[in-house]
């Protein structure tokens, strides 16, 4: 028989409950706990968790793992309330978006002999809530695993098992890595989402603006969507990496205003523009394919890079791929230059 | 008998023909061309057009409609081309992304008597190319159309009917009116996501940070895959719009980088912080909410618009669900304010 325990029953706690419950795993029990009480009736009539005591303490008796799945700063209150109370052999684990300030909190607020090892699954939709919570949510994900100094290689092992249970890849990196990485690929994107729908939805014009917003306002304003207490304490906890993203997206915004400015005008402007369109469209191509084909997550565990050959033969796909596309685009320019109008228009 | 004819056979120009085709109208041909000899084949195969000639006089020659759907520029060396050609009775059309630069290429190059109805379909996808057109691309989404002063009445209808025909909704607008708004929702985001992907990739640690790049990052950078044809066009026909809107969106970033680095030490910069992820989850709540419910789209043919009953109906349903959210922030935010922790951890 054992128990794990998973405290916050969202979207993350929630679907971690229902992956687990559908492994059919024999002897294993899914304990949770929300601090919305409505939720819990809900974990368990969706099947996330077995029962969802009201009581913390009975929620963390006995367990022999415990997920802590809440925002950031509650991390910190759930790791001082159940530190009396977890048994020295349980491991704990959390899900949460930054870990410097959580590989601290565990130091402070849990015994010595229990064993933290901090998680964050690169997973998530704007969608939060145990509604929306889905046992496929981790499928091919990366898991990233950060153990603590005194963690054993038993409690190590045994959240690496859990993240490839639930289907995902485990990544190794420490707290500084993971957060100055995130503030670049997680918290920048949230940040610019919402910077687009403040912008917009501010403008007097509004009303009138937003009949013509499609698909690309949809996708680029996504993440404003994400629960807004979670992004606040992802900002109050990872301050200066997003505050160094923040400022590299305004120069590269300026930048873009400069060129988009010169353009027509400036035939080296125009040039410019339309080399910094070719190279983000081309970078972009490139990291998702990788993404979506996961050729890149092959033989990490331990954090190793990929074997050159692999890395080699990816190149060889993916650059014929763009190779193609690019000499049609070069030829599309090249054209263009050679039209007297075009010229004309241009400097226009 | 009636013949249409698409000049530009990408993603736009193809979904058209096939869209057009499987239709079944009777009686109608559809021919095409494109610029590119291996993309007429590529049409033919798919059943996007019946055939495509390679000489453009053959395409044009007796069509009732000609439609032009290639990138910006290319539509005004398309309507010098082809204005000696067309006939009086031809109804001529496009469907670029900026209109004011259009509308005045096709007052300079189309006979008096040719009338030019302009088009833009408020849809598409990063993914260009006849090797990506779908029938059902236009389903739901907004057409605007654009009569020139000296477009007849039946040529405007000719252009509605197409569109209703594709599953779309027309939608009048002036074309000051159409660069001003399709600035804001469709190029700003054209921008950021250029943006993101540009300052992440520069960055010399984009072989790690890409790693742990998920969903949120590839939907943020969506639009940077699009064509960087495409998108340098926008520019050079849109640019006083495009930067008014890069303004607004680096201004809205230096506020979110004063509050995210003022917040944790002082209060009310917290607040307000907490504040605009509200504000920008709640607007983009209720903007998601009638797009996808298609809800403000109702009675618009002539740009009016909703009924005060139907609106208040809206505002009701999409209210009660974000008063019930709101809600239980609001008792979170209450929550986290009254531990004394939580108020320490904001100042340290």
């Amino acid at each position: 028989m054992s128990k794990i325990a998973i405290i916050g029953l969202g979207l993350i706690g929630g679907s971690i409950g229902l992956a687990l419950k559908q492994s059919k795993t024999p002897g294993l029990t899914v304990v949770g706990h929300d601090a919305e009480p409505s939720v819990n009736a809900k974990a368990v009539k969706r099947g996330a968790v077995d029962k969802a005591p009201w009581r913390l303490a009975d929620v963390v008796e006995g367990a022999d793992m415990v997920v802590i799945a809440t925002p950031v700063l509650a991390i910190r209150e759930t790791l001082e309330f159940i530190g009396p109370m977890v048994s020295p052999d349980c491991v704990v684990t959390d899900t949460g978006s930054t870990k410097e300030a959580v590989m601290s909190w565990a130091g402070q607020y849990l015994p010595q002999e229990v064993s933290f090892v901090g998680g964050h699954p690169m997973a998530g939709k704007e969608l939060s809530g145990i509604e929306h919570a889905d046992a496929n949510l981790f499928r091919n994900a990366r898991w990233v695993v950060i153990p603590a100094k005194n963690a054993k290689d038993r409690a190590v092992k045994t959240v690496v098992d859990m993240a490839q249970l639930l289907g995902a890849r485990p990544y190794f990196l420490d707290a500084f890595e993971h957060d100055s990485y995130v503030a670049a690929v997680s918290h920048l994107p949230i940040l610019l989402s919402a910077a687009l729908v403040s912008a917009t939805t501010k403008s007097s014009s509004w009303r009138e603006l937003s009949k013509l917003a499609s698909t690309g306002y949809r996708d680029v304003s996504r993440l404003a969507s994400g629960d807004p207490v979670m992004n606040l304490d992802i900002c109050l906890t990872n301050r200066d990496g997003i505050v160094h993203w923040l400022d590299a997206a305004i120069k590269q915004l300026y930048g873009y205003r400069s060129m988009v400015n010169a353009a027509g005008q400036d035939e080296s402007a125009t040039e410019k523009l339309a080399e910094a369109f070719a190279h983000s469209w081309q970078e972009r191509e490139k990291w998702v394919a990788r993404f979506e084909s996961g050729t890149d997550m092959e033989a990490e565990v331990q954090g190793e890079p990929l074997p050159s050959s692999g890395q080699q033969m990816l190149d060889m796909i993916v650059g014929s791929h763009l190779r193609q596309r690019y000499q049609h685009l070069t030829k599309l320019w090249e054209h263009q230059d050679q039209d007297p109008r075009r010229r004309r228009l241009r400097k226009s």
